[in-house]
């Protein structure tokens, strides 16, 4: 290792928002390191701030731009906000894609959605193999979370040992795929690790995590004892669950129904990897007619209370001409996700009004995936790491788990999205700080989050819009009557805003100098002012103005 | 009681919703009833389903078309989502208005604020005194709630007794206002109720309800343990919360300083109405420049994560000058309502950037003005109902209460809004359903919830709007080419979009027929029809299309 050669890292998303995680490690001589990305996830929009958006991505322009020096991309596990924008910004990186088995079929299916070649996408070996890229070795760390086959990463560089731990918990019975393994953490740690960038989500649930062991027993006893149909709904990605409770309806003599494609297709992704084996037999929910209510079970995609997830339309009406009916029982086997509250409210209210017995908001049926606090601490403990820089989380996510590690005595790094870490040395430091931000995928376009499209619908949103067309003649003069056309505005009378707005916009050009009129730009002030004035003294709001001036100026 | 004489209740507002709470008792010949309204309350827009509305409240038109026959407007207490809507739906109502004292103040500003005279509102005294309104004698029963002075009503009618609860808990030592007085709920239980009309929001919490005394020594120890400066945010109308922290504050010798406008405004109402004695010394914010911040508190209004109060404005910048720094404290003594967690958090990690000391979500400084679950079975066995209606939740919440009520052998009505209970005969029943809504303030316009302008904002929001200006010549042919104008699409590049759709209606135009071009109508489907699919071709979305028509065809 050279004198002018340096380890750093650094999050272009992820590292304050939970979701769109993206984080990029880089080596080699200041202006010429040699790159690998790990991570290239979604977030999802909403009304507030993104009315309209399809998806959320990290902005990758920084790599985009080093992409000739970009090694490979790794994927640690196949979650969207960790693998979800692959097909959108493959075209803008370029390199090798790596992730273990299932989470690569997952990979590959995003890329092919997209219209791009598969087989950029290799399979990874489990630690303690490892592959090279570059000045990086890598080895996939199975850890338990709650999607199978999620990976820790050991980095291995010539200025030493990163452990990136993607998403984690550590649970010694996950049902489907590796348990926490104790004894793996500790050799890592013991090799010396020079830094832990450790996932931050739960860093505020003071109680360990428990396993997806503890829910099964309760889930079997709510099969046996639920008297009409139970219907239950989880992440679809979330196999080791889907398992528990097809199993669990299965055994106590119910048929089970899976309803959704992202569901089915989760399940099929289950077989085809080997992750998933001896699920219970299903049945089409077409040929469910004949089984009586209380011999049957389903499992729904919509846990979040998307409105066209199968939770949603039983709700609402039925699905694929299924109802729910009173007697019935529906288990939400997940947490609401903050900012979705509303949303699943709305289901709850609808179910209670067909009378389903509704189980939500219950651990008894639910664990996390993620590490808590007191997990975290005892992954600081095994590892033993020289520094800390906390990822995927809110500011405050990290400012806490940054806390946590000062008071054991770790040097931690708060290292939101952009900072530079310069990990070369004993001791991590913030370096440098790049520009980083949001792309959004809009429509079929991808679009900067600055670039004033959504704000230009939010003020259509909040403010209305009215749209005025002025026709001109040559010599300046108005040749007809402007004409008004208000969407999104509150109208006293139907058709009167319209007019009173033609009037005095008629007024204003009546008002004008010839100078004013004959200048488009002049002319357009006037005209907004005048429609923004009359409109907030007609009715209270300022709308956003158009206005589309003809002039007959032709020879 | 002649036997035409019907006692009904029928909830506008209130009962299929937290929030915007109305409700209406009748008593008489059916079609010739006489009315009591019991609240007048708001509830909040979101960008979700309500871009741009000020605020929302019940349709009133069921009780508008009658307001010849309401005998008087009672209010319980002073609450937004109880008095909020007073000053903007009286013009419809104008009956007269009343309340307890500190309620009646806030009633008089609400009318006040409306150019309306507040002399319509009338003090009542408290129970066992009552007051009578045509058919209707009511009582003002002291309950305890997060708010001075709210009340339980005791309605006596010629067909019986009703108890309408509004917002209460049971508070043994509320801190300010009259305790839970358990003697006088089993006195009007003992003289014969016949339907308890219930407040039902916290239905689902299964504990008991703490003691706003519970929250006392926690807070003095808070105060005199943070090192620096503490804030503290609580709803304004909060008062005994505001006097708690305000007093632990002082005692542990810190300055008190009150930040925003309604947290002033309502501690001069606490004066004015007598009901909030002994509120430690102020300090004005501007004359605290000279106070360590070790001796200061202060306290903020915008719990909630509402963007322009003290709180968020301290979160993200300053408020009047004055800046949060790393190691202050900021407590939230108050509960995220659901649905503001993604402001709060935005909030939180504002604070966490600028390394203050948060402390949220956490029972210990913070109290529910709702009886929950145990309170609200404590509350049956003490009135003793033969009859039971929830009121003020969401449609689970009205269905939880009823079937705690019926396992306890009560009748109980899921009466959501628009359900006309009759209450003459021993056992409740629904026997008629009214159409009820909602009505919101857009800027100083009353629209109805299904007037459509609302669905044109988030139509635009999530779609964009493209506005078209096509002029035609007398004969039919177009005078010139079209020219679009495209607000909140993407655009590739700056421009393209708009001229690419002007090339496609141009085409779309000149392939026409002749017949199709001088019918406006005709012209115009045709116009948005070739928008939409070029634009879904270019960039994947359909958007909103206006079509302004000009046609030369003047003499």
């Amino acid at each position: 290792m050279s004198k002018n050669e340096k380890l750093t890292f650094v999050a272009l998303g992820g590292a304050g928002e939970i979701g769109m995680n993206m984080y990029l490690y880089g080596y080699g001589p200041v202006g010429d390191q040699r790159f690998i990305l790990v991570d290239v996830g979604l977030t999802f929009p909403d009304m507030d701030t993104t009315p309209g958006v399809d998806l959320i991505m990290a902005d990758p322009s920084f790599i985009e731009a080093r992409a000739d020096r970009l090694e490979a991309i790794i994927i640690t596990h196949a979650h969207e906000d960790h693998v979800g924008a692959l097909g959108l910004l493959y075209p803008k990186l370029q390199a090798p894609v790596i992730a273990r088995n299932f989470t690569a079929l997952i990979a590959r299916q995003k890329l092919e959605r997209s219209g791009l070649d598969p087989k950029v996408v290799q399979t990874a070996p489990v630690w303690p193999e490892t592959m090279t890229f570059g000045p990086f070795t890598v080895g996939f760390v199975p850890v338990s979370h709650s999607i199978p086959e999620a990976s820790g990463l050991v980095i291995d560089t010539p200025a030493g040992r990163i452990f990136h731990t993607g998403d984690f918990k550590l649970d010694p019975d996950p049902q489907v795929g590796e348990p926490f393994d104790e004894e793996m953490f500790r050799e890592i740690g013991a090799s010396g690790v020079k830094a832990l960038v450790c996932d931050s989500t739960n860093v505020f649930s003071p109680r360990p995590g428990r396993s997806e062991a503890d829910i099964v027993d309760p889930i079997r006893s709510l099969m046996r004892d639920a008297k009409g149909l139970v219907v239950a709904t989880t992440f679809a990605s979330n196999i080791a669950r889907l398992k528990t409770l097809a199993q669990a309806a299965h055994d106590e003599g119910r048929s089970v129904v899976v309803l959704g494609r992202a569901m089915n297709t989760m399940i099929q992704n289950g077989f085809a990897s080997g992750v998933l084996k001896n699920f219970p037999p299903t049945v089409d929910v077409k040929e469910s007619d004949g089984i009586a209510r209380e011999n049957l079970f389903m499992l729904a995609t919509g846990s979040q209370g998307e409105r066209r997830a199968a939770t949603a339309q039983l709700a609402s009406q039925s699905y694929m001409g299924f109802r729910l009916k009173e007697g019935d029982t529906f288990l939400f086997s997940s947490k609401t996700i903050p900012g979705n509250e509303t949303s699943v409210g709305r289901i709850l209210n609808l179910m209670s009004e067909t009378g389903v017995t509704v189980i939500e908001d219950d651990d008894t049926y639910h664990v996390s995936g993620h590490a808590n606090r007191p997990d975290l601490e005892r992954v600081h403990e095994l590892l033993k790491p020289a520094n800390l820089i906390p990822m995927h989380g809110e500011h405050r996510h990290l400012r806490e788990h940054v806390n946590i590690a000062n008071a054991k005595g770790i040097n931690a790094v708060l290292a939101p999205n952009g900072t530079i870490v310069d990990l070369t040395g004993d001791t991590a430091q913030v370096v440098d700080h790049i520009e980083t931000g949001r792309t959004y995928l809009d429509g079929k376009v991808l679009i900067g989050a600055m670039d004033g499209v959504v704000r230009e619908r939010i003020r259509m949103a909040t403010r209305g819009h009215v749209v005025v067309s002025v026709m001109m003649e040559a010599d300046g003069t108005p040749a007809d009557r402007p004409w008004v056309d208000c969407e999104g505005l509150p109208d006293p009378q139907k058709g009167v805003l319209s007019e009173l707005l033609e009037a005095e916009i008629d007024e204003a050009l009546e008002r004008a100098k010839r100078s004013t009129l004959k200048d488009d730009e002049a002319l357009e002030n006037l005209v907004v002012k005048a429609v923004r004035m009359e409109s907030d003294r007609l009715i209270g709001k300022k709308p956003v103005v158009t206005v589309m001036i003809n002039r007959f100026d032709e020879g």
